[in-house]
């Protein structure tokens, strides 16, 4: 005989699906939705389904929208676009709520190991966008292999067309402390000092 | 403006409901059904409401169970009654696949602290459960000192009533060693030493 009855024994599985949760944790989540009210669950299971049904990509910036083109193309300062690989990073970007430019979603970098070459990723759409009106595009890709060679390869395409290409500094954390800064940190901060 | 378009944003806001679910991995199980095909996402949504709409306890032991009566109190061993607290304590006794006999969970256990007394927790129900056929009453709530006391109580009531009561061993975990063993699990395993 199974140790779960049916019902938790699937609701395990499903959230097993989620990332970096294993069985025990699974396990926990289950029960908790068997504490809940009728009504708390149906919540929950409608927010899953609102989700899928009404998160699509702004067809601008490839970030999540509701509608056709996101507000964030919508409102802002058309001058500047920040190109990200996420939706996800799009969100750490907004939370400092001090870039007031827009975005452009790439959904992935271009990574050879993983069959992942510049067709497979949205950059035709960003070169696409660049007119007279853009004045700068900010390279915001992870700072890993991927993610430099991914910027630099956007940034040769971008400069002919004579917008300033930027990327964002690299170096020590703030609050960071230099034992504790792993060497290919230190090295590039070293590299990229500044005059004071 | 929302730093998250309100589909997300409620989504996140249910899974930070989940015990030990902050914002940030809050953040990641909603992408993930994001990622999702629409299929996944409602067969997710299901396993939610089906957890909640057909799980119910059984009316003898007050394990969860789909029907009115659980397939542990159909099948198994009535003359021996585990104890246990929480339903999640039969999934753990059940993972040994040695326990043949029945169960009995009592949905809490004594905590004046917490304002809960005897008469909170299914201890009625535990003794009416007792007749001749019943041969042993395993006492298996938690180690610690609401445990111990629920243990000790039910104990007392079971007595007179001319059943075996017996308590989960306490000592040191197997694999465990001396010198991380904590003092009071210590002096238990010294105190309840058995003759070689």
């Amino acid at each position: 005989m199974e140790i779960y009855i049916e019902p938790i024994g699937q609701l395990i599985n499903e959230f097993s699906k989620l990332p970096g949760v294993g069985k025990k944790t699974a396990q926990r989540y289950a029960y908790k939705i068997v504490d809940m009210t009728k009504e708390e669950a149906a919540e929950f299971a409608r927010a899953i389904l609102d989700c899928k049904n009404r998160v699509r990509y702004c067809k601008v910036c490839g970030n999540f929208s509701e509608e056709e083109v996101c507000e964030i193309c919508k409102s802002r300062d058309k001058s500047t676009i920040c190109v990200v690989r996420d939706p996800r990073d799009v969100v750490a970007m907004e939370k400092l709520r001090e870039y007031k430019g827009v975005y452009h979603v790439l959904h992935g970098v271009i990574s050879p190991m993983d069959g992942v070459g510049p067709n497979d990723i949205k950059i035709k759409e960003l070169l696409a966008r660049i007119d007279g009106s853009v004045k700068e595009v900010i390279m915001a890709t992870n700072p890993d292999v991927e993610g430099e060679a991914t910027a630099m390869y956007i940034a040769k395409l971008l400069k002919p067309l004579g917008v300033k290409v930027t990327r964002l500094a690299h170096g020590i954390p703030i609050g960071g402390e230099l034992e504790y800064t792993d060497e290919v940190t230190l090295s590039r901060a070293l590299l990229e000092r500044k005059t004071l």
